[in-house]
């Protein structure tokens, strides 16, 4: 993804770091008008003693990418699976063992002492940094209040509202996988409480709404074994009816959910991204029409579209911190 | 409500207005680190001719009011029932008889030509308005993220973070009435859709809700004939079963609205205001309960305060919108 822009000298250059449970993910971006990919790599992400290691992995690994003046280095911008209040503490990131602290700081003193340069730091969540990444350079280009739902093993999301991340008072905005859709579920989500909308519309959840109708039921491509939701989509799209069903169900929950957001936020475009997402049009055009449906009528005209970065809306949303 | 303040004569001033169905509040406020209410007085809102005299009403009272130089005055700051998008326009304000137009620009113009005075005009939605008031003069003075649910005989809302009202894309944002918490409810709200908030928790909804519970009861102090909220909340804290049994509905079901809007919104305080907030800490209570029960985690311990304003918090935000 090499651009030949890179050659322009006077350049300014940004760096997005996208910090997941099993690696980190850092672009070197142009940054001009737009950010502009101009190489990217991972490095593992080393879990021990309680993460502490990870930042300096990072301050290490852009001191060797650096040019060694860092002039021309505007700054890096960090995506972490963990709240982050808008002065850049991070409130507890289980998956990596960090505790509370201020992650923009640190890792800004980390750098200085690894490779001397004083660089200017941003972090945000890394659902919220793949909206920022879709508004700016994605499926949302052309819009000015984005919702992005990301629907993985869990369901995240992210607001964007005039080019600005909505963060919240405790770096929790956007958690649209916990909207209540059902009180009446008798299953509990991870969260404790029941009937939130990542218990039918996560890679999990409709594994889960899969195997209740698959009891008892023999006509269906689908067996219980080794279910992931990408085979429920693969089977619906062959044809398969209780695999249809099931997205059917998924897709009118999905709306259902989505409305509720857009009734609060009243977003111009809702990005579909995460692994669940790239069953495509199949799904989405379903949710569309539910979301259509449940939608108050002057929240109801929102776009609904499917993300375009995939895996790198997280650099491309860091890098994007830094303006 | 004269403050002895007014006299200091270097002093900047700032009109908020407040346009609802029937009546104009204006109120003149200080402007400096925060406005100060000097004097507020009230006109007929004059429904005639498609609403037009309106903005010229209130520019006409404008110039009445003025000291003739206009200098000290910084601009005038509008509440309107309807949408109001970022850029001035309303869209639509059924019951004032107005359609799509810039309301900021036509008063301003208006101001001009009747008092020869240029001045800055900003307009907002009035939930909103009334969310800024609370935000920056009332009950949410000590907060960064104020969601605000006005409880009259509809539902509204308003989100202000970090002191900027959240307009949305078609100036809807924050239309909190219009959450689905019930989607099995047979009645059809306003809107057109099934299972509102607004048809449970306004006062409309709250008589519907004790209408259905009286159905075939007797012992109970209510009764079918002109039944109002106030009545209903008289009787639930004098004691009534069945009263109660309706307040504690109410509110249940105001918590979990209010639950998933924070799930979404993560504001640190919650302000319950509109009519039928006057029932005071006797609902408060009951809705923190519910809500502490239904909120995700991360966004459980927003506080919920009863608003402080009163009929006042749409011209004090109106004023707030000069900044």
């Amino acid at each position: 993804m090499l651009s030949a822009s890179w050659v322009k000298t006077m350049s300014n250059y940004v760096y997005g770091v996208d910090v997941g449970g099993t690696s980190i993910k850092i672009g070197r971006f142009e940054a001009g008008q737009e950010v502009k990919l101009i190489k990217k790599w991972e490095i593992p992400t080393r879990l021990e003693d309680g993460g502490q290691h990870i930042l300096e992995d990072i301050a290490i690994e852009i001191g060797k990418d650096d040019d060694n003046t860092g002039e021309r280095i505007k700054g890096i911008g960090l995506a972490v699976p963990g709240p982050v209040l808008a002065d850049g503490t991070v409130n507890r990131c289980i998956n990596l063992g960090w505790n509370r602290f201020n992650v923009e700081q640190t890792l800004a003193d980390l750098v200085h002492s690894k490779t001397g340069m004083k660089l200017k730091v941003r972090a945000a969540n890394d659902a919220n940094a793949a909206a920022l990444g879709e508004y700016f350079a994605g499926a949302g280009r052309s819009y000015s209040y984005l919702l992005m739902a990301t629907l993985g093993t869990g369901v995240g999301g992210g607001f964007v509202a005039d080019g600005q991340i909505l963060t919240g008072a405790t770096g929790a905005a956007c958690e649209i996988g916990h909207l209540v859709v059902n009180p009446e579920e008798p299953e509990t989500c991870n969260c404790g409480k029941h009937g939130c909308l990542e218990q039918y519309v996560s890679a999990t959840g409709i594994v889960r709404l899969a195997k209740m109708a698959l009891s008892g039921r023999t006509q269906t491509a689908l067996s219980g074994d080794d279910l992931t939701a990408e085979k429920i989509f693969e089977a619906a799209k062959a044809g398969d009816e209780l695999a249809l069903g099931v997205v059917d169900e998924v897709a009118q929950i999905l709306g259902m959910g989505l409305a509720n957001a857009a009734n609060v936020l009243n977003p111009d475009v809702i990005v579909l991204g995460g692994g669940v997402s790239k069953a495509g049009e199949f799904l989405r055009v379903r949710v569309e029409k539910s979301f259509r449906l449940h939608a108050f009528h002057a929240c109801q005209g929102a776009d609904i579209n499917l993300a375009e970065l995939s895996n790198d809306a997280g650099i491309f949303g860091a890098a994007l911190l830094i303006r």
